[in-house]
């Protein structure tokens, strides 16, 4: 069901670092890559944003424990305010403790800069 | 079909730089799925090794255009040689230039101190 989008590492010293460093893993279900190619996600488009730490010894980086997963879902009539995107995180390997306060505004408040691609960051690769 | 195993970065200076470095993917088939678990690979095992530059700028790293893909493929009748992996790889996103020359026994070379996995390097984490 979820197909691997890209990959992408936050060093130390990034702007988002809190809570992004490491290496996180973007996945997408089938109508989100439907979205992928058009820059407009239908209802049912789900991102899952898989961020894990980043060990580096002996010039190699690995991935170590999971940081938290993060989601976001398109469903217009749920989510309007936030452009129809709802968004939820969970830390570490965690399935009840949740991230997201106030309904995901402070996640679409960085979002919002890409709304020329429906307000997802990731771009698929070939 | 393909599910994401794991990633990792080779880093210059590391004993693998030529020509794994960059980040490289890996994903298998169900049938390799289920010889990770177990240690054992069925005939009809897949896994597959996407290769990547990876381009570190502003403290965050980005994925960079395809180096390689390599493919490990379970046959034991077809590949006694090298304990019934067979091995190939194309160069970046060509899908008729390949890489491994030989029969893949510069591949199972390294890969054979892995003999208690079954030759496989690459543990799925959860």
């Amino acid at each position: 069901m979820w197909t691997h989008v890209k990959s992408m590492t936050i060093h130390e010293g990034h702007g988002l670092e809190n809570p992004f460093l490491g290496i996180h893993h973007v996945y997408a279900n089938r109508l989100a890559l439907e979205g992928l190619k058009s820059n407009r996600f239908g209802n049912g488009s789900i991102l899952v944003f898989d961020q894990l730490t980043s060990k580096s010894a002996d010039k190699a980086s690995v991935e170590g424990e999971r940081v938290l997963i993060g989601v976001m879902v398109k469903d217009s009539l749920r989510f309007p305010e936030t452009n129809g995107w709802g968004y939820e995180a969970w830390a570490g390997d965690s399935r009840t403790e949740r991230l997201v306060k106030g309904g995901g505004a402070s996640c679409h408040g960085c979002h919002a800069q890409q709304r020329d691609r429906d307000y997802v960051f990731s771009q698929r690769r070939e």
